[in-house]
């Protein structure tokens, strides 16, 4: 297949610091061409890509410019040149004139909905929803507006070289994500302290709401023991992951995906999750980790942190490679830009 | 002709109150229905038309919602659904995700070129340059940029009705526009000095660079008869414009039109401007006002406004009503959408 990925031009894929879209988008385009397929990347000129790259911006201009209108515009009229003779599917990774313009050129268009249904982003997508194809990144996601004509439902992959398994864990439990209050981070604090385990958290502190959220709630509940990290490379990421005893998930909000999940399952870490948006479709409860209430979750994550020992670290690892995997992802695409080819 | 008029989706078409761009729509839109058209137009839902309205946004959301990416897009997935079926030219007024989209449905599609060429957006253009035809609103514009497909010049109109001629002058001289340096408010000052005349000017501080010309230099050379306004409302301005001896207008820019020389001319209130942009094109020199060189402006004009009375006001307001009014527009879209039509 002639396929065209699409990212949008404010950070280079895969990116060189934060930029989740990126990842996904840099890891999907190298497969597929391993898969023998003729892809073109569009996306800035730093990219690193096993695709054939094409960009008007040689230099990402970063996350300051992110929905710049007229970068964004720019971009596509740049990529969608001669669409119809040189594409056989679209795959836009962003909703804005990428998605306008491809259903107008009559080449298959496939978005991936890499966000969550705002009511301004559900109103942009109703008038599109039935000459785009969609593409939810879980179940859960898909369920939440089934008013779209989607292509299928296709997890995002990682590379599982990249997220080694380690058997042997450190004598920690692990919070990683954001300050905001629908992430967790005091039930994950309150856990630890009931289990007794020390609790390393890696949090980004950005907006408003969770700078108030760290120094009102926070804080105070902080034990003096308890490490907090700020934002942290890649690659300490992954350090911490594959040391971690558990990772603890406590949200109480539809995620839509979860990666910090599926990366900490790779390493062969159990996650221990509650029924919201997409975690019950990713971790297998009882085997990968355990699924508990959001209002019980202090008790119930405290108990099951008892019996870590009945989790085998292999399971997690394949039940990712199975399903969460680049390959596994790949596959996925293929099958939807298939179908949507088939379709017209 | 089935007509579809796109408007961005910030403003009401008229606007409420500042808004250039949408006082050109409000009269094409109705003008082209006068004559005869079957015109859909996309805008906010508190316009006012005789065109059919179609909108997202109940009320326009301000001039802080400009370049808004979710607004644009969505403003443009709703009007552009069924475009193949609907209509026989696409006319835009904003160059984003609409002339992205619109190049691609098949139907001819126009865009005005309101804006100046900044470097971002000739960028921009340059990738649609043959796909979309472009309608410069001055030969002066058209000429500064070659490279694009063009329909043709079609200069701005303006409701004639509105701007009525007045004979009797009251006695002072007039500067209106921004505090930016090229708009040349220093020179109009020291115009008015030297011709001994009271200047009335009505002025938008707004930028900081126009901050920065008002404290360092116009203030230091403001005579205390002098009267400043800050930004007027358009029965202000045609109060102003009306009653003026002349209006000083002398810039150091390309400006790719000019709206308040033809304003003033309507009035039957004489324009002294400079060779820069479009100016040559507006003012007939010597009949309707003066051309005088931007470097020896204030000696030039001041020796104008001293044969204010070679001027007949008949004069300016017919050469309006011939070239600049909302009737030469339409007539010249007119053209326009039958070339691009017949071309397909």
């Amino acid at each position: 297949m002639r396929i065209a990925q699409l990212c949008p031009p404010w950070l280079a894929v895969p990116p060189k610091g934060y930029g989740g879209i990126e990842w996904v988008v840099a890891l999907l385009a190298d497969g597929l061409v391993e898969a023998g397929h003729e892809v073109t990347l569009f996306a800035t000129g730093d990219s690193e890509t096993k695709a054939n790259l094409e960009y008007v911006y040689e230099e990402a201009p970063g996350s300051k410019m992110i929905n710049d209108i007229v970068l964004d515009t720019t971009h596509t009229l740049f990529a969608l040149r001669d669409a119809r003779e040189r594409f056989d599917v679209l795959h836009l990774h962003s909703p804005f004139s990428a998605l306008a313009a491809g259903v107008e050129t009559g080449v298959p268009t496939v978005h991936t909905l890499h966000g969550s249904f705002t009511p301004d982003m559900t109103r942009l997508y109703s008038y599109v929803a039935d000459r785009a194809w969609f593409v939810g990144i879980s179940e859960a996601q898909k369920a939440f507006n089934e008013s779209l004509r989607y292509g299928g439902v296709v997890y995002n992959g990682i590379d599982m070289d990249f997220y080694r398994l380690q058997e042997e864990k450190d004598d920690f439990v692990l919070f990683l994500g954001r300050a905001a209050p629908e992430k967790g981070w005091l039930r994950a604090i309150e856990t630890a302290k009931r289990a007794g385990l020390h609790l390393v958290s890696a949090v980004k502190i950005a907006h408003w709401t969770e700078e108030e959220e760290w120094e009102q709630r926070i804080k105070p509940a902080l034990p003096s023991d308890s490490e907090v990290m700020g934002e942290i490379t890649q690659e300490e990421k992954v350090d911490l992951l594959r040391r971690a005893k558990a990772v603890l998930f406590p949200i109480d909000w539809p995620e839509p995906f979860g990666l910090v999940m599926t990366e900490a399952m790779a390493c062969g870490t159990p996650v221990i999750g509650t029924p919201r948006g997409s975690v019950p479709e990713v971790i297998d409860d009882g085997e990968t980790g355990w699924i508990v209430d959001v209002e019980d979750y202090v008790e119930q994550a405290a108990d099951r942190l008892g019996r870590l020992s009945e989790i085998d670290p292999h399971v997690c690892r394949e039940r990712v490679q199975r399903l969460f995997s680049k390959e596994a992802m790949v596959a996925g695409y293929e099958r939807v830009f298939e179908r949507v080819i088939a379709t017209g």
